[in-house]
């Protein structure tokens, strides 16, 4: 009964076994291995267009150094309040932008706003080198919140963004989880609604640790492909024995393994969903559209749970495990490797000594 | 007619003389000059107690390197949205600081409400490494809209500060005009209420361009003392002829010089503010407590006022010279060098042909 | 054949072997599951010392990370001509440390000579503000060059260091052949000869990706300590599933494979060594301590080695295939991979038609 | 008779009064007041071709801007081992850069050597990402050694650089000495010899603080100039009253003051070096071209000089008062405030007990 975060949880054993065959006989180091070479074809035919890719081992290296790439020192980037890059990565991004600005901009469940969008886009830069300056849009599909951007709503934002001069950056650690939520096709999600740069988080969806920072329409993108390139090897991410990254991308693309990965946490969320539900007094906070919750316990509920073993977060994290007298707000994640036993012994907890409805 | 900002116009002639006259013979260069010595001490006299200081030409430079000294990379800066630092000054804290952050705080009349400050507080860095850190607060007196922070005001922003270990900055671009508009002793709107670095800024208020960095209480501070100076040299804010600077700060700051401009400046502006106020239709916007005033005026006297000569910035920028239909918002700063003709002009223009309140 | 680089070469099978153990179930992440406290408290027996490490995926990282957390942005790093931080990480100490400055010192078969360090050292920051300050020494053991330093060489050295107030750094990729080849201790080759930052290195070595950072007497170096748990995170290298790193060097630590790992190798380069010595022609340009050798090759033996398949690097990279005319000079890596069939096929296809000296 | 350095003087009266003839009236700020332009256009004049110009106090913020606006992050700049850049500027390039390196290039004079900075050129970022890449050459005229780079070798050294992609910068703190001594125009010293930025100082001849920053093609180099107008306003360098460096550097350039300054300078050094040569037992040890000279004196010399109150500085600085036996080797600058009398007064002091070739 983890219900953490994917982090918790090791890499899939599929993973783990093409690590070990990826192990044998020498290959250029670097990134220039067979591997790496197969990877990014396999992107180009997922996602339906030219691309070019650079594999990293964290998301806040992926997101840091694809907007470095994109914004100068004196760029604004705007993001979500609640966006990761914002929240929790130690301010990666401006240390990686040489104190570039993120712009925070408010919106319901981690989805920027677009009316705010336009009004701080329009705002950003208007007294020249007094401000600095538009230069990116980032946005988060799943968001923090574990709602879903469909193609049109991004392709709004999108041309807010363009309109300014930004490039269009998605943090798809969940990426997988938003293909699968949405039944969109990735490139319908991506480029075809205006993305520039996805990094694709296969981290917390089977990987050990391996993102793809995939920069669309390469030829237009010429100049910050070569930033990142530098930038990748300036901030140590360029590893030497690539194989560690292209063998887990490799396997985690084969045969919709991670799109498959993907539906199954997604279901074990809306199983779990379903079952809240249906128990009185246990509120779901967010619109669950996939393998994320935000729940509102009872403490009574909260205590059972702990006591038989439950695994989870406080969210927001400041809160108390006594909570504020309305209950304890928590966040349910399932991952790929969340069992439905494991649901369903969750959901008996919870509904122990509640009511459910008829 | 020139109510644009005190930078429009020149130097005091007292200032330009002091310059000329500390211009003759040879010195020690780079800061070592007597005249920097005797400004230490008249600042020591002015504000009742030890403290160290800096000589820089700008207040962008002036409040950056300050913070950069007191702030990781990693830490947050807290500060009022509307802050010169947050707006227009182009990222240069987090460009000095090494890609620091700053966390914008609302509040009204662009002063920090301490209810949201201590939320801000509380939340900031609770996340370990992931977060950024608390670092500092910035407070800046007069504030961005013209209004007055008291000592009591202060302390209460500085102990939440203080309590989670952040030095506070203010940024004393009008720091005159705060003194004479309360009151209150230089001492007891600084260290006494809990600022441990001041930018006390000469150049809006009769020099040509020279801001002091007075560190407080120097002894604790010494490693912010010590990282100043090396920041201050990088940054190439180190000026040879150090005597530029001094020269500037000692007459401003002789006699009361300094604070008699800043009478004079807030005087106008309440002459300005008394007269508005008579004159139906033409609205404050803030508590006008000093020199400077936002006023909404209607359509047909903004276009007279224009007609005639006055020279006044629409804000917030992004109106055009039409207004919105409700008049234009505009920004009026009285500046040392303002006479009392030039306020009465612009009243009588405003009040042509609009009947005046009984 | 293969004599490029250790890179080239997967990870030994046993720490593939303890990554796949080590993924079962859930853990804390972040660096805190069990498998990163036993390799701290392994290391603590290894070294003989209290210490504190950190580990990441990267030499670069490990470098500049160590060396950003122990020199301000206005520090002097003083490190050889021909080390790794100054001649191939893209100024990756540069960028983590904020712009601070690499100071190359000389000194034969790059190990720093001396008197030339404490010329340097001397010579550093007198001129107060307008010089970088004296922050650290790097060194690397084994060097570039294949040579070895000896615990009173390194004391030697760190003595002038830290008689200037510098930390000493020490940059061990190859940390572990430098063991082998001299018959120290691993912890008089480190802290009892002065070093206060390890770098010891696992991917040249067996491991796919994993270096250690340690910090000795890490009461001292408290400050240093903090400065680096956020700079790792905000770089990017905080990996979600700690355990990929700690399950390599767990492994890598155990019942001194590690150690076991380089004697092969260097036995390799014995081996190597030996064999080009009895051939005329050949000359071995450096002292060939462990497992790297320079050598310089006639022509007409290079070009049978290339048809013979055999690999490795030119070097200096400047030279062409065609060498110079007086041959061309090449880098010799024995890995812990290397197989005695290796070097034997390789000496025989310098000697076939080289008379061989009696 | 003061040979410190021209730092130790004020400004020349000229300048002053510039000054506070400047002063009157309001203009607008951030530098579009219309000395500013005049500036320009002054400049286009001298240089005889279109350009553009910016405006800064101090010598470092001129060249670290600079350097900044033309190299990545990832860049190097090739300078002397001498250069101020590297020696006395506390890392301002680095910093500025982003974390850029600077390579120091040996050469007699503190003149780069041609062939060096050919194989350092070639020898640079040939490993790809792994090193860093050539961004910039940058040149001083005169040298830190008094000398003068003829157009003929700047021509050579340009042609180089331009070769490996890189702009050629000249810190030209002395270029008006330059110019006067080497008897050539302005632009053959400069663009016309491949400069494409020139930092043309004014503090050290005349000016308070005045240095401009000159990008010549401006078309050409249109991103630089955005850049640098960005990174001046963020490094806190752009005045808001800009009539200071306006007047200043209009009134420098005015009816060929400059050159007559920097000729006066020029002709006191010449006539120091006359007279010192004509003293047995003095060396001096440079080609003394201008008003640089650095000479060694016996130590009953140095001491009776000191004892009549000559100033100057010891060179190097890590000498002590009482030499080495050979002497003291001494810097000896001459400004234009250096009066005739005090040259012979120095030129007494020296001879006073020896000997005179006949």
């Amino acid at each position: 009964m983890n219900f953490t975060s994917d982090n918790s949880f090791g890499a899939a054993p599929e993973i783990i076994e093409a690590m070990a065959r990826a192990n044998d006989g020498t290959v250029d180091s670097y990134g220039a291995d067979p591997l790496a070479a197969r990877v990014e074809g396999r992107l180009r035919e997922i996602f339906e267009t030219d691309l070019r890719v650079f594999l990293v081992t964290t998301g806040t290296a992926a997101n840091a150094l694809s907007l470095a790439s994109v914004s100068p020192p004196w760029g604004t980037v705007f993001c979500h309040t609640e966006a990761h890059i914002a929240e929790d990565e130690c301010g990666a991004p401006e240390f990686f932008g040489g104190g570039l600005t993120l712009r925070h901009v408010p919106g319901a469940e981690a989805k920027i706003d677009p009316d705010a969008l336009a009004r701080f886009v329009a705002e950003c830069g208007a007294g020249g080198v007094h401000q600095t300056q538009p230069a990116a849009l980032s946005l988060t599909n799943l968001t923090e919140k574990g709602a879903l951007y469909r193609p049109a709503e991004i392709a709004a934002l999108a041309e807010i963004a363009h309109g300014a001069g930004c490039a269009v950056h998605l943090d798809g650690t969940r990426f997988a989880n938003a293909v699968v939520a949405g039944g969109e096709s990735p490139a319908d999600l991506s480029w075809r609604s205006g993305i520039d740069i996805l990094c694709l988080g296969a981290t917390k969806n089977g990987a050990l640790a391996a993102e793809a920072v995939i920069f669309f329409d390469p030829e237009r993108q010429a100049e910050a492909i070569s930033s990142f390139a530098f930038r990748r090897k300036r901030g140590g991410h360029l590893l030497s024995k690539g194989r560690l990254l292209s063998a887990q991308m490799d396997a985690w693309l084969a045969e919709d393994f991670w799109l498959n990965r993907a539906a199954h946490a997604n279901a074990m969320g809306q199983r779990l969903a379903a079952g809240l539900r249906a128990i009185d007094g246990i509120d779901i906070l967010n619109a669950a559209a996939a393998n994320m919750l935000f729940v509102r316990l009872p403490l009574a509920v909260h205590r059972r749970l702990r006591a038989g073993g439950a695994a989870y977060y406080l969210h927001p994290p400041s809160q108390t495990e006594d909570g504020d007298g309305a209950g304890v707000r928590v966040r349910l994640v399932c991952s790929p490797s969340t069992a439905p036993e494991s649901v369903d012994a969750f959901l008996d907890l919870c509904g122990a000594t509640m009511p459910v409805r008829a």
